[in-house]
Parts: C-alpha cells; structure tokens; sequence
C-alpha cells in the first residue's frame, strides 16, 4: 500500500484544503493519505475553532485515510520544531512522500532554498545576527539574512509564511536524514493572510473563514468555501450552542493569571524569554479584550504568533522544562495519538504498526510520559471555556473515546 | 477623644452588627469606633458578598467612624493570624479596648481561657499532638485537647467558631503585650453556622443571609435583617447587574488552573500542605461546581475553612514565602490601609497619626511592600470575575479612589 503524508492544521477545513488532499493523493497515485493535524492548540499559537475530533472528522469525510495527532510539543512551536515533529512521524510511518502547498508549487526550488542556506550557513548566521541586534523578529530577520546573500530569484521568498513553513519542512528532511521525500503541490486561491473573500473563487484562506465564523452570526456567509459536509458540521455546532473556540474566550483565565502572580513564578513558562513574563503582565492590567493585549504586548522584536504562543503556554502551564523534557535527546516524536482512519486507513495501520519506531497509542495511558501529560493539559485548556459540568465531561471523553472510524465511502470533493 | 476598636468582615453587615456597633460604643461611652474590616477575602476562605469599599459604606452608616483595611497576608488565615494582625492594628491606633461577640458576653471568662490554657500549655501540646494523630482538624483538636484537662465548666467552649477567635483575640493581647484591653459584649440573635432564619427575630446570621442572597432572585426576604440603608445597597448593587461575590463564580478560574498545572509547581502556594495541592488537583478533575469540589477535597484531617482558604490562595497566587515576607519577623502589620472615615474618624485620625508606629495609606504607594503587593493582587483576583474591562476599571480604581468620607450624620440603629 502506498501512502503519502500531510501536514494540517485544518481550522476550519475548506475547499482548498480539500482540494489540497485530492490534488496529492492523484500526483502520487496513492492508497492512503496520512494526515498530521495539530490538536487543540495551533503552530500560530491559537485555539483551533472546532475540536480535535470535530476537525479529524471533517479530513476523513474530505479523503484523508488516517489522522494522528501532532503532539501538543511540537504544534504549538516555531516553524522549525513543528516541522521536526510533523515530518519525524509522517516518515516514520512509512509515507513515501509528503505533499505541502506552495505559491510555485515547485518541490526543485525548495530543496535548492535549502541547499543555498545550507552552502551559505556561516554568513547566513553572521547575516541573522546582525539583523536580529536591530530588534526585528527572528522569521524577519532571517528574511532579511537571506535577502542579503543576494539568492537567486527563483528561489522562494521567504517572508511568506507558508514559505517559511516549506522551507522548514524540506529542512527536516534533511537533518532528520528521513526516507520521506518533501513535495510541493501548487496552492489554490486566496493568500495565507488573507482577511477577506475573493468573491470570484470558492476559496478562501481559514483565516477569513474564522473571522467570519466569530464575527458573524449567519454563518452560511462561508458556505461556498467550505466542502458541503463541513459546513453542516459548523451549522450543527453552533446549533447545539457549543461556541467556536477562540482566543477571546480564554482571556479571562490569561488575563486573571497575569495578574496575580508575579513575573518570577511565571519565567518558567516555555518562551517566557528576555522578561516578556513582564510585558505580559502589565499588558494584561490594562487590555480589556485579548486583542487589545495582543496589540499592547507586540514589538517589533516579536511576531504575533511568537506572544501568542506564549500565552497558548501559559493557559497550559507548559514550562521549559517539560518542553525539553518531551523532546528528549532525540526531538523526534516516541509516540504519537491515532485520532481516526477509513477502512483504507485502519488496514495501513496494521501493517505500519508491525515495523515502526513510533509507539501509537486511541487512548492515552494512565502513566503518561511528558509529551503525553502536554497533550492532556492541552485538552483540559482548550475546555476550560465550557461549564463546570461541560469541561468534566470533554475531560473525560479524552480517555474513553476510541478513534473515529469512518466506514462509508468517501465523496470526491466538489470540482473546483 | 476615646476610641473603642472592632473586628469585623461585614458579609454583609446585619441587625445583628449594627446592634454590636452600638452597644460597643454605648458601653465603653466611647467617642470613636475604629473597625479593623477584612478586605476582599474573608477569614473563612471566601470572597466577601460585595465589594470592600460597599461594605465600609455600610459601616460608617451603622455608626462605625474609622474604617482600617485588614490586610490580605492577616484576613484570609487562621484564627491565630487573623486575631493577633486585628488586634496589633487596633493597638496600635490607640483604641482602649477592642469588643468582640459572645455568647456569654464575660470578659472574665475569656481571660480565664486564656490563662488556663497558659497555666496547662505543656500538658495541651502534649494532648494536641495525641489528638491530631487521630486523623481529625486543627480546632478539632484544640478543643479535644482542652476539654481532656477537665477545664472548669463556665470557661468558653473551644469547639464553637465564636469562642474561637474570642480566645486568640485575648491571647493576641498578651503575645503582643498590648495597651488595648480585650471585651466581650453579647451576641443577640443567630449563631454563627445557622443557615435557616428565625422568624421571631430580627437577627440572622450573615451565613444565612448570604445563603438567600445568592439562592435567591427575590432578596426582599433578607429586608427585615437588614438595617434599611444596608437593604436599599444591595437592592441597588443587584439592579446594576453586578454579580454577588460567591465562590461558584471563581470556580472556573480555580479548576482550569489546577487541571493545567502539575502538583509541584502549586506546592510553593501557602497552605499547600501534606499533598493538599494533589488531593485539591484530583477534585478539580471531577467537580463540576465549587460544592461538589469542596465536598470531594474535604477530609476530617482539614476544616472546611482552611481548605477554602487555600482555595483562596490559589485565586491570588499567594506563596509560602510571600507571607513569610509580609509578617516579617514580627508577624504584625507595619502598615495599613485606610478605607473611609465620619467626622470623628478624620478627627481621631489627625490625631492618632501623630504617634500610631502603623504606616496608615489611603492609597497604595508605586512600590509596594509584599504585605501591600498581596493586597493589590486579592483585589485583582476579587474582581476576576467581571468583564475584561470591568476589571481594568475596578483594578484602576484600587489607586484612584480616596477613602470614604460620610459627612452626614448616622442615625441609631434601628431599636431590636
């Protein structure tokens, strides 16, 4: 059986991702496509909208085979270690290729991005030292470290996010000395960053859909991008009163936090680095929604979803110590969580489960290692904003429920 | 001008207070009454029903002139803490005697306590010690300890919570070797732990006032317990949609933080005692509501109280060794905050001002003390409970607000 891995975070899953697992799954012929989503908590260092499980579901029904999760360590992390992760278990399970979207959709280029950073290391690092004493992030200062090499311009620039995201990605391959190959498929529609629709295309970044979704009580706005199936799963949702997860709702326990600890107790928290526990807290005392703290803690030194994991951090209590603590010697995911698979995907993963490295676990183990006990107070995070009785019961279901699986056949996504 | 001090928490303020204002003043024919007032949390291990600055309000109102803050590090604590931070306050205003309710209303008996259990320390230690061996509470002990001694029968019996802090008012007095002389007055009306009211009187305790307050909409039925300006506060305070202070509204706040921490980074927290911060993480997990985790955490070992005082100090973030900062090497207060004053209690205040060791503020210095420093973060805590900018605003006014000043006259209370 042949099998090729994504890397997802599906918040909400729409129609370019839908195209996305179609698009990969015939360029490489495939029998099964394994994705790696991220679980409560994002690379962007957010709250996925829709559950965990909510979201597997939506990959399944769209043409994904088998979903495992990305641990709580490697999602909500810099470029560099979500890539690490994701693509440590997409290879360890066996996937020939992994399929990534790309502007160019030009896999040859991202591996000589690689190779020109890798041939320029030393000066690419005086370069990024440089630019970083000017007080700009890292992701730009490394935008910039590159620029002054003057590299070829077919190269893929990289102060776009799913650039950086590519690059980072192919870049595993290489230190992880993976089998895995990395492929680009050329991307569809509407801009990572995109806040608004394109109202000519029936694509729309997740970020404009989110903004909809919370913002805008009738929500059959974001029907024409998203694949019919999810769009009903979103109409039910908000019927059943469940609200959309997001970082406003959480403010209250970041914000109370904030306050009434000192700075020292929370300096162990992971990326609390260079006194942000201090600007934190004071940005905290006066911003009444989390968007006005978000724009009072940001500088110029830090991008945006660099403070906002942090505060992901903080509503998780996750310290540096558990953080080097999951990631062991190795930074290689041990073990991994199966949250669902079709027919296709439950008979690869009994082959799979017979050679590889990686322990698979349905559900979580009573002696849980600290990559696990991460994921576990991710879940208990991302729940908090329920009722008392609410929150108990999501906790609970986090050990009782078995995988989805998925029997009934798989509609090809609608044309597009 | 002679002053007479009291001890109170005023949660809320009922007939019952009103009428031991009064009769204190009557008694000693004093011209001035200093209350020391637990600010927003209580000795108990709970947030007051309503704000600091209301409950002040209600006391210059019922014939109280001088309003002093208990601070945090003194207000939520054992009764030894609590007695001996009131009482050095009071001493150290000047007050002549301080008054305290009882159900006998002999003083003679108080000091009689005191020396007895002085004159048999060594023989009740010895007792205690038997006696916490056996798995039961602190004042469970203590009071089985006592009555092993075979105490003469009109000595206050140490099992009731008035007696209780009776004695550790007196005992404050000789520990500290104070000027103000202890007395007791009696108490009219409801016992302390009475949830029901008596409908032949119009005295109830303030558990069973706050009981109706919180259960019910329709709070005219606390009206004939109340002093009239007390009742038309509350009526108001509920109109203007402000929520009642009560324990189940912290919850959420409390369980997301000990379903996201481990056990060892809440240990540092004051009163994490004996694994209590396990045992209080375990309960969380499965307690939808405030009850069901105070019923879960509760063990004979522990008293209610002291467990909701840890409950509290986790709220506040409250560590071991910030209290040991705060009591410093003599465990009494060094400075104190001033919350509001009649005529006669600016009066005495220009006077006692003079003399007094205790650093009086009105409002809370830049730099901060950690007895201050505490304080500041109970009342952001306290308000927690509000929107994001309703607490900015409340925690702004922390700075801004000066003290209380009643220039009208306060009519008698109400004949009962």
């Amino acid at each position: 059986m042949k099998a090729i891995g994504l890397i997802v975070e599906y918040n909400p899953l729409h129609n370019g991702h839908a195209y996305h697992i179609q698009a990969s799954k015939h360029a490489a012929d495939a029998d099964v496509v394994i994705c790696v989503m991220s679980g409560y908590f994002l690379q962007r260092g957010e709250p996925a909208i829709l559950p965990r499980r909510t979201r597997a579901e939506m990959a399944l029904r769209s043409g994904a085979d088998l979903i495992i999760e990305l641990p709580y360590a490697y999602s909500s992390q810099h470029a560099h270690w979500f890539a690490r992760g994701a693509v440590s278990i997409l290879d360890d399970l066996g996937a020939e290729a992994f399929y990534f979207g790309s502007e160019s959709g030009n896999t040859e280029h991202f591996l000589q991005l690689v190779e020109f950073m890798e041939n320029h290391a030393a000066q690419l690092q005086k370069e990024l030292r440089c630019a970083i004493t000017k007080g700009i992030s890292y992701p730009a200062a490394q935008a910039e470290a590159f620029l002054s090499l003057n590299p070829p311009e077919h190269l893929p620039d990289l102060s776009k996010p799913n650039n950086i995201l590519g690059y980072h990605y192919v870049k595993a391959t290489r230190l992880l000395e993976t089998n895995i190959l990395p492929k680009t498929i050329t991307r569809v529609g509407a801009g990572f960053h995109d806040h608004v629709f394109q109202e000519d295309t029936s694509i729309a970044s997740a970020t404009a859909i989110r903004k909809m979704l919370v913002e805008n009580a009738n929500i059959s706005t974001v029907r024409p991008f998203l694949p019919a199936h999810v769009y009903d799963t979103i109409e039910q949702f908000q019927k059943d009163e469940s609200p959309f997860y997001q970082w406003e709702a959480y403010y209250p326990y970041l914000q109370w936090l904030l306050s009434t600890r000192s700075a020292e107790s929370l300096a162990h928290i992971y990326e609390a680095e260079e006194g942000l526990e201090n600007r934190f807290i004071q940005a905290a005392l006066k911003a009444p929604t989390f968007q006005a703290f978000m724009q009072a803690v940001k500088t110029k030194r830090y991008t945006w979803t660099r403070l906002q994991r942090l505060a992901v951090h903080l509503l998780t209590g996750t310290t540096k110590a558990e953080i080097a603590e999951a990631f062991g010697e190795s930074a290689r995911p041990q073990c991994a969580r199966i949250l669902g698979f079709t027919q296709s995907g439950r008979g690869y993963l009994n082959i799979v489960k017979k050679h590889t490295p990686l322990s698979l676990y349905d559900r979580p183990p009573k002696n849980k290692n600290t990559q696990q006990w991460l994921d576990e107070r991710a879940a208990r995070a991302y729940y908090s904003i329920l009722s008392g009785a609410g929150r108990v019961a999501k906790w609970k279901e986090e050990y009782t429920q078995p995988p989805l699986y998925l029997k009934e056949e798989v509609p090809k996504a609608r044309k597009i």
